[in-house]
């Protein structure tokens, strides 16, 4: 294991577009770690008091995102090693909103705008919506590599880069391969995500301010067309392992599998835990897992939604 | 619990469509517990000897499935019940295969017939590849409901009234919601799997004549659109909990993305595993699974694919 030097930086300057000519923050070798700080994905808008109303008054400008950090002697073609030490939120707040328009399914079936306030201050579990705790496993839902074309590039979809991956296996413990496509890869993270469900679908998870321990490497001479990462052995997480209720959507088009298996799900968690609609969209974005069951069976293919019953512990 | 009588339903007979007209082999009562035999999904035609020319000899005619049982009172609009008991290889003998234009990579890309003969012998483990031990988890990859438009109906797709899902998680335990669509509910099942990955990419897992175990109940008064399913709190299983690898696929068609990722997985078992393209492909639709990490960032999505990399015995 390679050891250097920890370095730390805080949130007090981001940058909101990916852009190779932003001068970096930080300059380290490879084997050193940094401690970063991140700013929540909607900058400190959101408060522990803030209502639905709220939510069209935001101006979305872009992940605020720490960074970009220098790597030396890193060049284009390399490997960019990122091992993810630690993520924990910073502070005990946190959000998610429902933005008609935005997300998996059409403002035709989500039309008026929700924000869920999250209680963190267990230190375990994101609590405030009815009986549910659901349990942290806290992510950078950004993580990437500056880009090579030149100019400025909005931070909402992921590229080759990695960028807004949103993957929320990227967890402590993880390590995450990047394309290095500029010299000195140009590193920055931001996005801080307490607990989400693989597909995010109402296009937020658990947001919160966070802070995130890394230490970076490099790799020559191996090809990455796309980010990368390796999970260790896990100790078993009660959750994951307790009972899951499961909806499925078949059908010619997969995108429409995953919309149809999320509708069945919402409809499932009104009918029988009592959830509204709304509730029940952000409980699948932060807690619901999208697997492709079959890709195969032409012409209908099976998106299937996992629900980890566990998140609800009035039993 | 319902306590009923227990029936045995060999593999005798089997049908190779979906076909409400079919007569019921065997007729029960809800509460009651039926033991199947299936038949592979090739119907016996490949045996241990078996090379990858037999591959294109092969005359696919639908799924052989062991059936129909009519649930007596069972009407459409109710649910069937089916309560997964047990799930097992019948004999040690399974296989796999490559069938070139059939699979989620194209023709271009595996332009040869390809069969992996497995064995099943030490009751826990698909072993004949290499070093890899894939781990049993049993399913039939067919249950369904009779449908209820008439006449003959292919069994590849799967449709509302469930058949060839290929659902992973349908193992002992599992609990699976079915609709019926016409009286009796006329259930059939077959297409033992002994292992499979989320997806089933090259559209065989390790396919083998099995014997399952279901208990059947109705529920009424519940709509249900398409299959559903609780697992229940499970063990952890070494292989899920084991170290993994993972590549994705980003771009604005959810389909392709899983192309992305499952191309880049070979790529990655090629290099640094040293399977053939064919082998790495099928270890793909026997192991790995597709999540769908984000599906919201637009434009574009990711689907990763996670080797579980306690397959490889070698270390």
């Amino acid at each position: 294991m390679a050891s250097g030097r920890t370095h730390h930086l805080d949130a007090s300057v981001v940058h909101h577009r990916w852009d190779n000519a932003l001068a970096p923050r930080l300059v380290i070798d490879a084997g050193d770690t940094v401690v970063f700080e991140t700013r929540d994905a909607a900058d400190g808008f959101y408060h522990r008091g803030s209502g639905h109303d709220q939510v069209l008054q935001r101006v979305p400008k872009g992940h605020p995102l720490t960074g970009p950090v220098k790597i030396r002697d890193a060049q284009p073609g390399d490997v960019l090693v990122v091992e993810i030490l630690e993520v924990a939120p910073r502070g005990d707040f946190a959000w998610s909103n429902i933005r008609p328009g935005r997300g998996l399914l059409p403002q035709a079936e989500f039309d008026r705008p929700y924000l869920q306030v999250w209680d963190l201050s267990d230190g375990r579990h994101a609590r405030g919506m009815r009986d549910i705790a659901v349990p942290l496993a806290p992510f950078p839902g950004v993580m990437g590599t500056a880009l090579p074309e030149p100019g400025s590039h909005v931070t909402a979809p992921p590229r080759r880069n990695g960028g807004n991956m949103d993957i929320r296996q990227l967890t402590a413990g993880t390590t995450l391969y990047l394309p290095v496509l500029v010299e000195g890869a140009l590193f920055s993270i931001g996005d801080g995500h307490g607990a989400q469900g693989d597909g995010e679908v109402c296009i937020t998870a658990v947001e919160m301010n966070a802070r995130a321990t890394l230490r970076f490497g490099l790799l020559s001479a191996r090809h990455l067309p796309e980010p990368q990462f390796r999970m260790p052995r896990r100790a078993a997480r009660a959750c994951e392992l307790g009972p899951q209720y499961v909806t499925t959507g078949h059908g010619p088009d997969l995108h429409e599998c995953a919309r149809q298996a999320v509708r069945h799900m919402i409809d499932h968690l009104v009918r029988e835990r009592g959830l509204t609609r709304e509730q029940a969209y952000i409980l699948c974005s932060v807690a619901v897992d999208l697997r492709v069951s079959e890709i195969v069976d032409a012409p209908n293919w099976i998106v299937s939604a996992f629900l980890p019953e566990d998140v609800f512990t009035g039993g």
